[in-house]
């Protein structure tokens, strides 16, 4: 009846299963400007419903401009409310992810182990920082991110990298990527180019290459970016990883990064400082941040991905007095602010220093870890690789003397259960890093690393057999 | 002695006090390449050190390449280290953020009632939330946002909008800020211009300035956006209010809405619906979305910032499918994805419905406020206003007759401890809206409604006397 059944087992409510049924009449064309309406009380008779849900049905179409109601007159149907259904494109379907297959043994990097995370004690940080919360910290707070945490990161770079920073220079972001996206926007009508390292990590860089900046790379070798290959003619910001360069491993020497700083001042720009990982240095304490050199020339970046966990989405920003108050304007026009309970918690597990705790756990168990791999590459390989970059990270990079890792090989090793990265995916010039392959093992259990390397031995023989 | 001076009360460590002494002298030129370290034993006893530190301290040094070492010869400054002082631009002072001061009167727009909210409801989701959580969440998840949230977000959308969505179709995001940052950032490629009301939240469109579009304004009248003002030779998207104008407060009539629909297919382009916070209104259902007419030409902004709080960061767009593909790369490297512990409370809230109870509470409490707002307004100022627009939202824009607004009045009405927001603020072309103000009731109380209208004519009319 009037084109409608009206399903009473539903979560919507009868009056808006009525003026769906009308509605979509009228935008098909079945209902025609002009036409009348029944009235509400033959209506409600007709669909068995009250008079007064049909009342409701019609206010809800007058309301929106369906239909036009006059004192005595019969509710019509308004005007140019006809609207083809358009087909839908075949070749539109809904493109779903990718879906990732179970590995083998799975040498991702960047991964930190996720079940060592002390999630209890991250719940009850969780819960002092929102029982102690002052409800104006549920309204806008403001693009920089909380003071309490600001002060405690101050304080935990004083404390682990002897970095003497005001909180005030400080900004919050959601993440390391967050970081690199503002950065890319805040620079961008100064700078349309970037020098980066080659490698670098190649997911990290296409916020500037989709920002629409030309990339021009810069070699690597084992101790990080090759300043001297960085042309006199060349200008634009310097986007490095100095404290252990990805994916090489390598600790940026004290005379390149005095050349880096020589550079940014000569042309005005600014050397993006991306120290995404320097807390896990196993030997020795972590390297001094390029940023103590010279503040008001390094844009800084921190993160607690790896430390903590991927999905907390916390990093921050050490930047420039310059460029703080258009960073402010730009964060609020992108995202306006973190949410503050993530922020709040990490500020306690700083406070209390059970942050320091899990670092100093992490370290151990990370640095156990990295031996057991060698000692597998070892047994497996003898004298035929060696290991690239500093004792630092949750990755290794090796060097197989007289063999060459490409796409085919990434490919042809997925399908046998195994996920590695050659290091020629992170190159943006092919060809330099064939022989180098990375296996990264942060997130492994010694006997996965172990039998990992063993399936991986396998492969590569299987592979050159083939 | 050496140039330093130890200070054992401090956080950081006696040996990377010694290190960063030495190389502060070395990049000061006052040690120079070439120029020998002291042996250990030497620097030890001057410092009073064991020579342990000073032997980790240099390790440090040679690390990161600050001197070289050979074997059975001194310690010696590498080469280049050298780095003039850069003097701070005096110009170039920290930029603290404007200080708003306490308003007597504040009627500020788009704040929800804070105080409102059900902390102990939310903090108990929260626990509950983490507790089920899989450790798989700590880690990187995608860029769309949590299934169950998404799941329970399609059927919010059902049981109080009537609108069938997938929710695979759905993408969270770090609130309506950010899914117009990355709209602007997906469609800026084929279309470099953009379509707005005028007025609108002259904020909002901030993004799409900064991006780099030509900002076309479209006049608004009390329905809404004027369709029959787009000229044909335009294209491009348009981004529009219809469930509740911002800031004038109509709903857009459906025949303006197929219009819309028209012109987005006649071009290839799409219409952006801001709905934010149609959830408020006060008699009636809330109006309908434009999305529902042609979900292939229509991209749909969600924001749970007005109903639960702006601090929370999470919205969501309904992304046709064309563009889904595209949206989850630009998510991925603009900032990968939203923290999961907010997404699974809020999902919790949904799925108990105690964010529906939530919202009909605060619906009630808005529309007493609105009440509040008229009665006062009708007790002060007579005939000589009106209200404009549907019975909605947290403002309420009213025209007085015969007097103009303008950016004079709002500074010396906030000198007099009053904040309000005149039309024209939000307005693009200037002059047309000069007799309406905009005054955000949501966050205040009966009384300092009352008060704040009657603070409000006594300014008035000291502002027409002076």
């Amino acid at each position: 009846m009037w084109g409608m059944d009206l399903n009473r087992n539903l979560d919507i409510s009868l009056k808006r299963q009525i003026y769906q049924g009308l509605r979509d009449q009228m935008m098909a064309g079945t209902l025609k400007a002009g036409d009348p309406l029944p009235s509400t009380r033959e209506l409600a008779k007709a669909l068995s419903v009250s008079r007064n849900t049909v009342n409701e049905a019609y206010d809800m179409l007058i309301a929106e401009g369906y239909v036009e109601s006059r004192q005595g007159a019969p509710t019509r149907v308004a005007e140019g409310l006809f609207l083809n259904r358009e087909r839908p494109d075949p070749d539109v379907t809904r493109r779903e992810p990718e879906v990732v297959p179970a590995f083998l043994a799975d040498f991702k990097t960047g991964q930190p182990d996720l079940r060592q995370f002390p999630r209890y004690v991250w719940q009850r940080a969780f819960q002092k920082a929102f029982s102690g919360m002052s409800t104006d910290l549920l309204g806008y707070t403001g693009p920089q991110g909380l003071p309490e945490l600001r002060e405690e990161i101050a304080a935990w770079l004083m404390r682990s990298k002897g970095l003497a920073v005001d909180a005030r220079d400080i900004f919050i972001t959601a993440g390391a990527t967050q970081a690199l996206h503002l950065i890319a926007d805040l620079l961008y009508a100064e700078h349309q180019q970037i020098m980066v390292e080659d490698p670098c990590n190649i997911e990290m860089i296409q916020t500037f290459i989709q920002k629409g900046y030309s990339v021009i790379p810069v070699p690597v070798d084992a101790h990080g970016i090759r300043t001297e290959a960085i042309c006199k003619e060349q200008h634009g910001p310097v986007y490095v990883t100095p404290s252990h360069q990805f994916p090489l491993g390598g600790i940026l020497p004290a005379s390149r990064r005095a050349a880096l700083i020589r550079f940014a001042r000569f042309c005005g720009s600014y050397i993006i400082e991306d120290d995404y990982d320097s807390e896990f240095r196993y030997y020795g304490e972590p390297a001094s941040p390029l940023y103590a050199m010279a503040p008001e020339r390094v844009i800084y970046i921190g993160t607690f991905s790896k430390v903590l966990f991927p999905a907390l989405r916390i990093g921050y920003v050490i930047v420039p007095r310059e460029l703080q108050q258009r960073w402010r304007r730009l964060r609020t026009y992108t995202d306006v602010q973190n949410p503050p309970f993530e922020q709040a918690a990490l500020a306690e597990m700083l406070q209390t220093r059970k942050f320091d705790r899990h670092i100093a756990k992490m370290r151990k168990v990370y640095r156990a870890r990295r031996q057991v791999l060698l000692d597998a590459l070892k047994e497996c390989f003898g004298d035929e690789w060696r290991p690239w970059g500093d004792a630092a990270g949750l990755h290794l990079a090796v060097e197989f003397a007289g063999t060459a890792f490409n796409d085919a090989f990434r490919d042809q090793a997925r399908r046998n259960g195994i996920r590695i990265t050659p290091v020629e995916y992170h190159c943006i010039r092919k060809g330099l890093h064939e022989n180098k392959l990375l296996l990264g093992y942060g997130h492994l259990e010694p006997d996965d690393i172990r039998q990992g390397v063993y399936r991986l031995l396998e492969f590569m023989k299987q592979a050159e057999d083939g």
